[in-house]
């Protein structure tokens, strides 16, 4: 079966298992991260006290940690929640919004590689190449990094961490070290509004929690955002910008179904 | 005066009073719940410093209690703002979001029942239930209680805990422990967005703080929700979904009026 | 040249420079605050970890410290934050949100002012003259106080703060003590969502964090969302409310340009 199809496969999985997706999360995006597990057909559970974590993850079919806004406080939610995540053996996702962008912040990103197993880390090529160790500028939160040798940098970091490495960027690539998917769908406008990357990997945490083919759930998680995007940056017209755009995003996602996923996903394997 | 027109009387003195509404809330659904109350003709002061709650309480007309995503911190602060709320004779609204999905959260649900004295608890089935101290399964966040029997549990929980007991569902269910009033409007697709539920607290505790009458109240404010959720489904066309439902939401609650509560409120006493 | 036309030239500088904007902010408007810099062209990052922020300021353009839903543990990172970015020589942009509501909040206000040299302080009329130590009605976080004598209320503090005062109002009011400005632009219906105060606050960080003319980038922000309330409202038809011109307020931001400035603009110096 080709990924396009297995991608397909895993919507209907979520649709019809309707994963509890536990989040531990940023204050900004938290309502968007939350609104969009509902459109593709989860259900979200954002909580991040250490004294009840542990309970969270033990209902929750998977695990997202999104360093976004993190703190000492949630930074030991985070710890407690993935290890038990990986004790219970349910997938754990990560999103190390921002690493790079200073000390403190790499640390924490090296204390959770170090005390969590992830299945799956989503970030953009700059983010992934400052968790590799390689040197790279970070402008904030934003990816300035050449994507040149991308594909490498991603499948020798997936291969070293023992994970799924979903780095998204013009062109997005999933690769568990050995296999490598490649998805051409998205539009510049995503990177207009705040956390979309957020929301990508809130949606791979949805994916994940409703099948085990990992590498197909990432992928059908970042597809779903490029496509959802792609199509909501076309009904713009006149004066519509990204506040417009945003709401569409969330109607393209909650109407999303095989059938614009056929047709429109470019998605491969290589 | 039958409770239709009674919920009538209620807007009238939300737009009349412009109620300024306290909110300890959770960080997901916080925005939401500040334009909701502007919506409807408050306005909002969300705060959660232990050290400043009491002098927002003094200032406010009510006080909003939701313990979504509950903290060490953010506990302490419900307490002094709800002991304090008391003394000053001011009301009360709690939102037990979550109650059943662990030990962490029922252990506080319970110590906040027993320092603060509620004017309205406004839950889902299975979080009254949970309250009620009956077995209930729960899914995160989500109701997935039977409601058979649920007037009266509703009932037993609103004379057990002398409080006014307003339990959202298919049928929404608003109770002293005597009079019942049962609401039919509403639509499935409210649950498609995070935080309706803490939206329609905040509805209820905008309400609270414009008139004495809890019980029309808290109706007029479950009301305000299931009629704009009802009159926005309906504008929804083409590839419309949850993201432009939600700001319909708003624009309804905005222009909610007296003719419009007459005309669709399906609202009785029984 | 005057300062319509300086404004026009801070956006251009905007657009230009991509601004990094940190942002130390509240819970409640903090999505909206990210995407308004987005929407106007710069690019945000929101952290407030202790341990992080003096990183964050170092690689930003500009600082804003918003005291909406202040903690002990943010209260520390602000003043952490402040002081870098004076060491640095960056613009430090105050929103005292509230100050005025209650005697902790007032002690934080005078706290920051007492260790941090602001550049820009942008409040409602009520909150600067809370800040200068008149004696004001305080009604939640919204502004109740009369604005005459608002010119020299403004001109006063700004002199005696050394900063630029920046004063939102029917009138806005921007001053550094000697020169005046003051915009005409706005619609009422921009005090019926939440996180406009905010918004505006993030659009003056954001015009700072772009050039060196402090007078000019506050009213440029400052303008910037007088103007894009002023037209979003003019959009609005039938049902349309808060919902619906919130998200036309962003497309509006993001549409802005020196035309739409230049025609629009209700700007002076007095």
């Amino acid at each position: 079966m080709d990924i396009l199809e297995k991608c397909v496969i895993s919507l209907e999985q979520v649709k019809k298992n309707r994963p509890l997706v536990h989040n531990i999360t940023n204050y900004v995006t938290v309502n968007d991260c939350a609104n969009m597990i509902l459109a593709i057909g989860g259900s979200p559970i954002m909580a991040d006290e250490a004294q009840e974590v542990e309970d969270m993850v033990s209902i929750a079919s998977s695990l997202v940690i999104n360093m976004g806004t993190l703190n000492e406080r949630t930074v030991a939610s985070m710890i407690k929640a993935g290890k038990k995540a990986n004790e219970l053996r349910k997938p754990v996702i990560f999103d190390p919004v921002g690493v790079g962008a200073g000390p403190y912040r790499n640390r924490i990103a090296e204390r959770l590689l170090q005390e969590i197993e992830f299945t799956v880390i989503r970030g953009n090529m700059s983010e992934i190449k400052s968790l590799s160790g390689l040197a790279v500028q970070t402008k904030g939160v934003d990816s300035v990094a050449d994507e040149a040798g991308g594909v490498e940098a991603a499948m020798g970091f997936a291969a070293k961490m023992s994970c799924i490495a979903a780095v998204t960027g013009k062109t997005d690539i999933i690769t568990d070290g050995k296999e490598v998917c490649l998805i051409e769908n998205g539009h510049p406008i995503l990177t207009g509004i705040t956390g979309t990357g957020c929301m990508t990997t809130a949606l791979v945490g949805t994916f994940c929690g409703a099948e085990n083919d990992y590498l197909a759930a990432a992928s059908a998680g970042i597809l779903s955002m490029g496509l959802a995007g792609e199509i909501a940056q076309k009904t713009l017209c006149g004066n519509e910008g990204i506040g417009t755009f945003r709401i569409r995003l969330f109607d393209t996602v909650y109407n999303l179904n095989a059938e614009t996923m056929r047709k429109e996903g470019r998605i491969k394997s290589v």
